[in-house]
């Protein structure tokens, strides 16, 4: 099959457009390199079977060129970041709203019908059950980004019912590992070379989450790729441990040989709409075989070993 | 308190208005005239405590102006045929989504932080739960129209827990009653009036629902913007009953006095994304004291000798 993968530069992107390599397929890559980097593409870049559009999900010509030959799409383009939704709210709307649907419009156009979303287990916003499955109890949303995810979806899913698409949706936790270019480990990574005896921390701490390893979380999606069949087939995709905030710190500074003055900013959420629990029931993707390989600790040094060797990217505006 | 109703001289915002006129507050009528009708709004005409502005809910200058003075928004225009979605998939995006999000982002301007939004209980999509409470396992959407008000509950949940925004959103069933203008009874009282011997009917005639009649509709949001405490309150607003579409037939051809040949175009959706059944538990709306005082019957009739008695709303495009 030849895929297209939007945000193919990004970091879960440049993840998925290498496994879906590795397992034979064709690969068009589709990113307008607002956050993506092509340093990620290096070893596709290698493979005859890939090829880097650049382009804007927004922009419908380049996109439908890019649709010519393909029999699918993975839509992992987004604006990725949580926690600034209350700081710029149309960032969110325009990228992962009006951008899903500009991207279903050009698969119509262009006759494409199989997608697959990169959505995110914080769509259960304000959800009491943990771990938490795919059918729980209709959440209320709690963050600028999770209502923009939620769209997203439930376009996707209108155009599986009204167009005869057939769509796999993966709400995924967050994600750690190689490429990884943004959210905490990230920032304290960063604060830490430019002070590291300090480290100031959004909430309490004791915010408590699950991750996914990047290979694992790739891994996930490709195989409920290959394996869905329904209209519409929703997975979670996380691991069944959790981390606070505090105990990723102790991972980072032991990894970095520092030991700063903790500085948290107090509160149960980081941030205005942070969930302060998320753990999900993958019981789902489980029954497909899939299981994560790497332990959170693992992944959050992986993570780290990465943005020391590549401390360019912390540099980046 | 001074409301401002958005869609204001549309079907159940011109109710809205009168109601909340009748309940003593002032009210700034907020409408493009697209679709509204200024006839709706004569008898709120003559009330000083009412004034109209003319102006799109995605324009920011007149919107602003009519915020001001303002203590909350009933956000009721939108774009509200669910059934045409897959002909225009622009149309629902454009005034549900991002035009919600317009509204939100100008009573954040204005510091107006109370609103009702007037969803729909089509966005419980696929669910298996009859009569399904507010919060039934998380449903897959199946129309554009349900994606749209969805994606718009999204954002105004996501502003209540980012900017302290206060929210009351009311799930309807179909809503019937004076000053009706689209859906399956005015599309059959009109095709009755043009040739009485014949009605063509959508799906099999056996699609069941719930409706609501307006007077009762608003009443029930009048209710729930007066008792709602929490952040978010969502409350699903329709009656017990159910009526199938040939039930309504043998009701709307029953007040007009024809015995047309029924022919039914098949399957059991009206539609692409139609829910064959919709049935809500309005067990929280009921717990304030609401109740619907008229039958479904009672409605299809009322909005039969509405039609009857205003046929120029039958005409118009």
């Amino acid at each position: 099959m030849r895929w297209l993968v939007t945000g193919a530069a990004g970091f879960v992107g440049s993840h998925l457009v290498d496994r879906l390599l590795d397992d034979g397929h064709e690969v068009t890559g589709y990113d307008n390199l607002s956050t993506g980097r092509l340093e990620f593409l290096e070893g596709a870049g290698r493979n005859d079977r890939f090829r880097l559009i650049r382009g804007d999900i927004l922009d419908p010509a380049p996109l439908r060129d890019a649709l010519h030959g393909c029999d699918g799409v993975a839509h992992l383009a987004a604006h990725a970041d949580v926690r600034f939704g209350t700081q710029h709210t149309r960032a969110d709307l325009d990228q992962n709203v009006i951008g899903t649907w500009s991207v279903l419009e050009a698969m119509r156009d262009a006759g494409v019908r199989r997608i697959a979303l990169a959505s995110t287990g914080a769509i259960y916003g304000d959800t009491a059950v943990f771990p938490t499955p795919e059918r729980a109890p209709f959440p209320v949303q709690t963050s600028l980004y999770a209502a923009s995810k939620l769209a997203a979806e439930a376009y996707v899913q209108a155009y599986c019912e009204g167009f005869g698409f057939q769509a796999v949706i993966v709400r995924l936790v967050s994600v750690l590992g190689e490429r990884y270019s943004h959210g905490h480990v990230f920032d304290f990574v960063k604060q830490l070379r430019e002070h590291p005896e300090r480290l100031d921390v959004l909430g309490d701490g004791r915010q408590r989450k699950s991750y996914v390893d990047v290979g694992d979380c790739v891994r996930a999606m490709a195989l409920a790729l290959r394996e869905a069949r329904a209209p519409v087939e929703i997975f979670n995709v996380g691991s069944d441990e959790t981390m606070t905030v505090d105990e990723s710190i102790g991972f980072i500074t032991a990894r970095l040989g520092v030991e700063p003055r903790i500085a948290h900013g107090g509160g149960e959420r980081g941030w205005p709409g942070d969930n302060p629990l998320i753990l999900l029931d993958c019981s789902r993707i489980r029954a497909l075989g899939w299981q994560p390989r790497s332990s959170i600790r693992d992944a959050v040094e992986r993570t780290v070993a990465f943005l020391v060797e590549n401390h360019w990217i912390l540099e980046r505006p």
